[in-house]
């Protein structure tokens, strides 16, 4: 199979290696060529555009943003021009549910397929070919990918035959991880300020009813004020905060706890914190309790 | 020793048999006598009142809310007149901060000794001795109470010689558990809004990043809209909702989530849905998204 | 002068008859041309296209929302094309503020000039000449526009040389009115519950601190529940909260009142009563407050 | 008729001296004797106790909270024991609706008569006799008070029979100042930031629909950005906030903005901000739109 890979940011570059072992020579883009070099030295091949990337019989899409996706699929040299009929798009990015309905409709009109497969999990899982696979799309072009997604993934989860559907859980997902970062970081702006030692109540917590790999790695974080280097940064959390937030406009769906989250990232950001991690949700909390350290330095 | 234990509810009736073992007859108090029957038949003797029930080296008591642990120490025929000195009494129940500190004044003035050990575990985890106990109070004091916390639960954590952090962080873990439940709440409704199946969903958490037993507990309920009969009710999740207000305010720490949270259990309340299950916000969640079924049948 | 006028709703149709006097005939766009009857019947001139109204000095929008402004300006027979250069286009809808950039910028470029004008004031104000207008653009520009703005209005407010600035004070001021909507809905339910009776209680402010026309508008209409047919649909009032706070989120300014406005706006939308007035709001606070009356019929 | 006053601060010594005119000499009470000095020279009579200032028909509370009412009246030398059967007492302080309710009940198994009376107004109007004051109590009780509030305030407003509605009604109305601030400040916070002038921004809308004398207090002290001295301080904002919650706790009625107001005054508090005007939310907004100055200085 003739697979293209678009966008070697952090977590491209690490699933992409994965696919090199096929027989076809991969092709990948990337928008700054260097990011490519070690792939290529590997075996793959550069494409110049992301179109050149889309010549065989599935391009995967991996970017930071709608923004950089729909650059890569609809600009100049993109995806849906050169995508031959019959072969797939699969878009792993955390996208918008408008952009993926978006796709799928574009795509369907070119007599393309169209598959949403965002993941879970860091750069280091990916590296790992330990991402968790959220799939959608229809079922025989779901069948046509699952080695694909074998090979990126420890486990696939199929959720219908309508892309959208992917990308909402996704969001839907990562809602409920910042969530989870929000309450622990009010919870233990609470309990320190009552002079309560942050890692005994970590402790206590993560050995008794909040035993989730979520509780232990955001918990850690925030127990030892530790939001640099960010692994995901605030503003990117703001962002998918912000998608939810539209694709629940649509629903109709009220979520306060979405909306008191996507305003806490705003307010770290405006305080000019939006790049350390989200977990830094904890020292907002912190902040806003009276803690003498000031946000960031202001100028 | 001669213990006595005060409070026989669900929570109690599961944990004081534990307590029977011991060589001294267990004393037992409750408000609605019958509910002793068992016990006493097993050995146990009735206490008329809280303070007969704290005749001897220790008296713990295990109550609905603060206003049965004032009547139950400060009221007539009360635990504080009649503790001897030196003796010790252990609060189990989930109590206000500021009643934590009361007591433990009111008990040292009076020369005896003061333990708060709150409790995380439902009935039928109290009922197999596993109950994870926070407890706090005076290094000795603790020591004393060390056989008994082993025979109620299965892990004890100790967090401080003052009495109310105890109290302070069994509130801080219901605040996490009802925001993993709002946050669900939400999640749900919008995703079957979206056409995703509520157990599909479900099953895709809890095997993935969200493995904690608070997410399979509650998860579930919400996954099957199974609200009825409460395990804890609305009601109480309020309640400790405003426990923990309290605190926070006394301590001076915002905490947009708790506020959040009481105000949807508010709404339950005020709809006539107060004795649905605390996960009882899923039902909210969804009525708030457009559902058609109305939440309480009206009057 | 030579004036075009694009957007006969109920605004536009209030407003444009104010211009009918002067020399040239006004000329009139509206996608249902029927609208324009009347107008025609006394004197203005039916232009087929918002470009075809834009042949003379100046032409003005008073349109629905952002997608109809962009329709009528960057549309094939838009104005963009046909506005001569050195041409002024005011637009007076409520619009995003990010639109306005847009606009500004497109006229720039294509060497015509762009005034933001957007109004505060109902039909009836439109009406009687007694719009206030929120104007915005280059000074000399401005000055030529001042006796349209005479025309239309009671008083006009100049507040800066660029575009956006009047639209993001009229969301401002929406938003602003907005709060007041749901501080008063929130405080009726209250009250009334407490056996207080609404008329009372309204006459009681608007008779000592609160006097202001929006209390006693706003405040009128939540104490009769009075919230069909609307003057402002909830829909609209959501989506002006929308607007103002995507322009906060650009500006990184955190806005917990408008983030809370725009959920209590979805959840009217959800239960399918967008299309009662704004101030509807009072319907909500008083159905979560536990009122027997469902919101809407359920179908 | 002979008349007592009990507490002269800055409300209750602006109100007294409207009451010296009577024929019998005003008796007065204070904590600090010294407070009373002014009124003795003008021909009151100083109370060592409250109780001594509720020998007569009427005694007047005009105290800072719950806990100095409960003081002066259940108190030792208190109002209870002292006030004659048949006797009156007026409370104008702004309390909890619970306390009202306790104040009923006690005086009326003690035979005697209660009034609510709490006042709108700053202490310059209560200089001026120019009070707006909410009354509520048994019918022929106000008849015999209505010469005291005609001395005392330019109008008085008849709300019921039952005292404790007079609360909730002051209750509601300064929770409707402070949601007038926050909208207030949100709104200032924006336009600043996109570079409006925010004295234009308010010259705008005190002179358009915002007209109100709240509107021009607050919006002046929030566009001067004059948070001290205090007129009425954020921490006392706050116990009003939280004693309209606890009222609508009790009556079920959900609150988002009372609570999103209160969440504000706590997070100025913790900042050591408790002291600025309450108007001061307006530097919290600012704050956290990511303005450099800090909020209090840290220490």
């Amino acid at each position: 199979m003739k697979i293209g890979f678009v966008g070697l940011g952090s977590m491209g570059s690490a699933m992409a290696p994965h696919l090199l072992k096929a027989g076809e020579p991969l092709l990948v883009h990337n928008r700054t060529k260097s990011k490519a070099d070690a792939l290529v030295a590997d075996g793959a091949r550069f494409a110049e555009t992301p179109g050149e990337a889309a010549s065989g019989e599935v391009v995967i899409t991996m970017l930071a943003d709608d923004a950089a996706v729909e650059d890569a699929v609809f600009g100049e040299g993109g995806i849906l021009k050169a995508l031959p009929k019959g072969a797939t798009h699969i878009s792993m990015s955390t996208i918008s549910v408008a952009l993926a309905k978006r796709l799928a409709a574009a795509h369907a009109e070119a007599g393309q397929e169209f598959v949403s497969a965002p993941v879970f999990g860091r750069p280091d899982a990916a590296a790992a070919g330990k991402l968790f696979i959220v799939a959608a799309g229809p079922a025989e072009v779901l069948d046509l990918c699952q080695s694909i997604f074998e090979t990126l993934g420890q486990r696939t989860f199929f959720v219908g035959e309508e892309a959208f559907k992917a990308n909402l859980i996704k969001l839907s997902g990562n809602f409920l991880i910042a969530s989870t970062i929000e309450s622990f970081a009010e919870a233990f702006a609470l309990v320190e300020k009552a002079g309560i030692d942050r890692h005994a109540f970590l402790e206590l917590l993560t050995e008794t009813l909040f035993t989730a790999p979520i509780h232990k790695t955001y918990g850690g974080l925030i127990a030892d004020e530790r939001y640099e280097p960010a692994g995901f940064a605030a503003r990117l959390g703001h962002k998918d905060m912000a998608l939810t937030l539209e694709a629940a406009k649509d629903l109709k769906v009220p979520m306060g706890f979405a909306n008191h989250i996507a305003e806490r990232y705003l307010t770290l950001m405006a305080a000019g914190e939006g790049d350390i991690d989200w977990s830094g949700l904890g020292r907002l909390a912190k902040s806003d309790a009276g803690d003498d350290a000031p946000l960031a330095p202001k100028k």
